[in-house]
């Protein structure tokens, strides 16, 4: 059995008598019940995530993937290529969005080339390299099937390399010039909606170029007409490397049941198609912020998840999910913490 | 010249210059224009608010204010009335959900009673009394006019004195049984709608006595025929003290040049107060979170805020206010410490 087969048979539903008493306590602390709305729902989701009614989920890191795409020739996106090669460094060295938040909520970061197109190692940075870049999936599909699984199993590893380093959440991101081009493809093919209705200025396209961009993917999508149903394929067609590599680590962490913290509308795609893959992960993943990108609203509903954060984001690199970061730490603190009706008399 | 008078004559549009100041650097930091959203808007409004380019928010407060309501008589309220004397001493505890919140994030907290149906004076609790609640709005105005310029002259008081203590940015809470009453009422008057359209089940009143609610606070309108343009008249007939004095501490917040972060429901009714009072005390307003109540929508509509957290919380206390502390200050570490683009060479 191949390493994906075993981490998607290996996923388990959350475990309800740990959440049960995760509610227990939440039901008991001094505020009408279920007045903290979300803050209830992470920690219920937490306890049912680690089959306990208490947790630590201070020892936190941001996995984040590069890579290219061979799309990106078709003038989908603002910013030069090899700008990822001068950036992707900065990961690590809180200097970028993601690694300055980081530093701030105390989380560290991994970064992973799984196909940037450069030739040099970059400094700080895991060499998962699976070729320079995907092909372009406007002439035809953007990788083979054998490389979707590749870009899903890096994912799967490196989560796994984290787990067993202890690390008790973790946070997907990213960095892929012309990234949100597969993105919006995926979306597209997987909810079934109009390329034209959901495709946004990603990084900063101009508008004018909208148009361009949305045929570009409707192009792409009818000529590799991938199956809705099968998330490798779609991956395989008009998805990334990066994409398949959060796609990966959401898998993992699932399958070794700790909680996985999704950044923007990248991630949203990749989410869509782990979740196609297995649709139990979606039990494992917290939204951290809802994008700026058009395709955003979409995207969530297939999915059902609610971002608990709503900031106007669109940066990328995992910036969200660092941010959210806090939230959850905050409500397991407030979990622990507040004093229950059994501890103050109020009357009660 | 009134005190009251005084502070809103003293209110000044931010400052445009430190603002197009902060813009430049963040335009310099090392990610598209713009992609970080909120996270920027709030280090400009801060620049403009402090009239300088840097700036430190980590001294920070959380006051929150207490009262009675008459119209609590009328069943519109699912908790008994003397909660608040047990409740509102954990304010200041670390003990309720505002209380270690705000712990987690190194916030103060500061309790102030301003109508609480008690005689005795509570632990840890400022003793700004006005009455022992007030009237019912369903039978009469709640307050006199006297009565509601004294509400809001205890927020200017309290936040001026907070101020001189050096906290640099101050959080509104609350605690006051059947507080979504009156604030209902002041939305439906500012706003122009339909009680029955915003009514919404507060602390957790049961669904089947909301319409009783609706009719409550639409007998109160009707009997006392609130001017809508006229902030301090609104107040007075279906307001409330805690309300009040949260619009104080806007108006106190603005005329002094700090921001104030609203938290929930009943603190965008006591914006829209102080907003009819002077409608340049906007500016300094950061909006926390999304209030799970059904009338925030029309109240954020008016005020053109766009909170940052979407927890679906309803606890108000300042609970909200607390939690969105910790993105306003994620944001300011950003800002300050992400690298330029001249600092690093990225080819731009």
């Amino acid at each position: 059995m191949s390493l994906l087969e075993n981490i998607s048979r290996n996923i388990y539903p959350l475990d309800k008598s740990s959440m049960e008493k995760a509610k227990k306590r939440l039901d008991r602390l001094i505020k009408p019940k279920g007045s903290l709305g979300k803050m209830e729902d992470i920690c219920m989701q937490l306890a049912g995530i680690y089959e306990q009614k208490e947790f630590d989920t201070s020892k936190k890191v941001i996995i984040a993937f590069a890579g290219d795409h061979g799309v990106y020739e078709e003038g989908v996106a603002p910013d030069p290529q090899d700008i990822t090669v001068l950036q992707f460094p900065n990961f690590t060295k809180g200097l970028c969005g993601v690694g300055v938040i980081s530093k701030f909520v105390g989380a560290d970061v991994v970064a992973v080339d799984v196909g940037i197109n450069c030739d040099k190692r970059l400094e700080g940075v895991l060499d998962y390299k699976i070729r320079k870049g995907t092909s372009n999936m406007a002439k035809g599909p953007a990788m083979s099937r054998e490389e979707a699984i590749r870009s899903l199993e890096i994912g799967i590893e490196v989560s796994e390399e984290c787990i067993k380093k202890d690390y008790k959440i973790i946070g997907i991101g990213e960095m892929g010039i012309a990234n949100t081009t597969p993105s919006t493809a995926i979306v597209s093919v997987i909810c079934g909606c109009k390329p034209e209705e959901i495709t946004g200025i990603g990084a900063g396209l101009k508008k004018e170029r909208l148009e361009h961009k949305a045929q570009v993917i409707k192009r792409a999508i009818e000529l590799n007409n991938p199956n809705p149903t099968d998330g490798i394929d779609v991956l395989a067609k008009v998805g990334g490397f990066e994409i398949g590599a959060m796609a990966g680590v959401i898998l993992g962490c699932s399958a070794n049941r700790i909680p996985v913290v999704i950044d923007g509308f990248i991630s949203y795609a990749a989410a869509l198609i782990a979740y196609k893959i297995n649709p139990k992960c979606k039990e494992y993943m917290i939204a951290s912020h809802m994008s700026a990108e058009q395709g955003t609203q979409k995207a969530l509903e297939i999915l059902k998840l609610s971002p608990i954060l709503n900031m106007d984001m669109r940066l990328g690199e995992g910036s969200g999910a660092a941010l959210a970061f806090n939230i959850i730490e905050a409500s397991n603190y407030t979990y622990k913490n507040m004093a229950t009706f059994d501890e103050i008399d109020m009357g009660r």
